[in-house]
């Protein structure tokens, strides 16, 4: 039985995502289907690549995922299909993908321009959702040629400037781009980018932390920064909600400077 | 695979969905099952109907919605089964169907009073969408024949008044019977009802937008209205959201009048 | 094809839950998936094993349950399988599984310690959900025996103290388990504690409510205590949202004393 994942920015009181579904289950009605998530926060492309890239090593070889976070729909950006030896994906062309395809490796990938695979030949402006990415990833978890789908193409577009972090002389910056369910920021800057020798300290809205190790290195209800499971450089409130006490949301821009003595 | 969505207010913190899909599947074990939303605001029978109207267009033939939205569970109302040549149906009668039904054209409605089909004998008096709406969906979708579950009824109960859009001489009176993601009050007064010829204003709670073509018709940060993708006139603020701005939730009512120069 | 239920405190905006599907997934393919919730108060055991609890009986037999609310993953406790003869079980040693095995009745136990059925050799210090317990559902669900996970187990851990309520003299002590969609506040005081004979009056927070009979013998908008339908006093306000209004959350304490004249 073929998997199909679904990430979206959709959320789940709107009819979209079912109208997804009913979709692929009408071109693949064997399809398993499991939502990623549907609570990206409204057209935040960056913070749609991070879950993704997060969740594909946890699905089985030749899993389609559906991506749709797609502020340009009805745009002249492209669609795309991709697929690398672990994985295949169904997205805008807007960066979305760039995370999990830079784990995931060497990749091939195709512009949706067969209009054999849509829903229907004339799409809604505002909907491909509906009627591009799901019927497309249907017919390619149902056996369809990848190289049917379209003309191949040797580039994709990168994350948008904002959505990746930036290194000047000795200064970081990036933004938040997940907000976890226990209120803590992640950003986008890599724990890997900061030399142990020196002590860091990260700048979120004029609120400072101090790269730590733990969460436990702030006292109870402090602000502490730290690597975080994904590797990426995390702020927390120790027992707390970094969020809501710092009053930052998804896109917040963040600095990290070497704390002087 | 069968195919069964679910739409009801129950949420999906609590069990109550799961209890649903629990009973669907110790009756038809390879049922595929589709949310369509738990996040219809408590008790709001036209949110539902709304919701569900946009959504069953993109299910296969034959899909069976279960959908459970029961100010009244309890009292006299009926609970209806409901085939059209697209699609079916479980309900409350309740009105909750209606839009959907009036998109998808003639159809036959029986009353579920054949005990046969539901769970137990004695349903709980509080959670028919377990005991009742649930088993009879699950067995409809594995074969058993639509008229065995009840008597044929001829007439189905209409969306309660409050739920309805009505004209007085050149005036609309409606609701807002959803607000989606991105903040937008979506209301129930179909978009064709007002004359090109005409410029129109929307008062919602106070707030008054004038009717234009596209969100980009109003400033940014400032108030429109206008024909939404589903044919009815929604509310919006051109890059944020409506429903905080407005400060207004489903049921709130809107009137629509000719805009005096 | 197998059931498994997933019941986490992961929420549904980050990709945890995903990740375990997709574990569960590369294992036991033809496995149907069905969320019970993912909406638990963080790190709050007793709302999870309410929850749990309540949903049990409504799947069919066999149906493998994974449950994974885990404040002391990383410590010393154990993971356990626990089977009864209607339902089997994956979850940290912590209590969580108490109220639904206390419905089911005899059940056996093993602790979790054949590293064949895990993820990997290595898991996440952080992620047993994905690494443990979820490969150990689905090799359950594929039908590995039961015996072969790990060694027998004669006792499980209770649920922790604050989660279970209590009587001293004349006075029942218990704490608010779940809040409901409608923003009812369900303690985890069963009622059948109450005599009938006796007048109760329910303290939350500082705000009193008489015991009664049903929502309606409040006065619309007045707050209510009464039996809910899942056997434990419940606190309510006729027609509002009683969690709202007396500002309190899951495991806020609540004392039930007679109400002298």
């Amino acid at each position: 039985m073929p998997i199909i994942t679904l990430l979206t920015d959709f959320g789940l009181t709107d009819s979209y995502v079912a109208e997804m579904k009913g979709a692929i289950l009408g071109i693949c009605a064997d399809a398993t289907l499991v939502d990623i998530s549907h609570g990206i926060a409204p057209q935040q492309v960056g913070q749609a690549a991070f879950v993704l890239s997060q969740a594909v090593a946890a699905f089985p070889k030749d899993t389609v995922h559906v991506a749709v976070v797609d502020p340009t729909v009805g745009t002249a950006r492209r669609a795309v299909a991709v697929a690398t030896r672990h994985a295949r994906f169904v997205a805008p062309d807007n960066g979305l993908l760039q995370p999990a395809l830079d784990r995931l490796g060497a990749y091939e990938a195709v512009a949706l321009e067969n209009r054999a695979f849509w829903l229907c030949d004339q799409p809604s402006v505002t909907f491909h959702g509906r009627d591009i990415f799901a019927p497309v990833a249907a017919h390619l978890a149902s056996g369809a040629p990848f190289e049917a789908l379209g003309p191949r193409i040797d580039t994709l577009q990168p994350l948008p400037h904002a959505a990746l972090a930036g290194q000047s002389s000795n200064e970081f910056r990036g933004q938040v781009i997940h907000i976890d369910r226990f209120g803590n920021l992640i950003t986008n800057i890599p724990a890997a980018w900061l030399a142990h020798e020196t002590r860091w300290a990260v700048d979120a809205g004029g609120a400072v932390a101090l790269v730590q190790r733990t969460y436990a290195d702030a006292a109870h209800d402090h602000l502490v920064a730290l690597p975080g499971s994904h590797g990426y450089i995390e702020l927390a409130v120790n027992g707390g909600h970094a969020a809501h006490r710092l009053g930052l949301d998804v896109g917040a821009p963040v600095i990290i400077r070497p704390q002087h003595p």
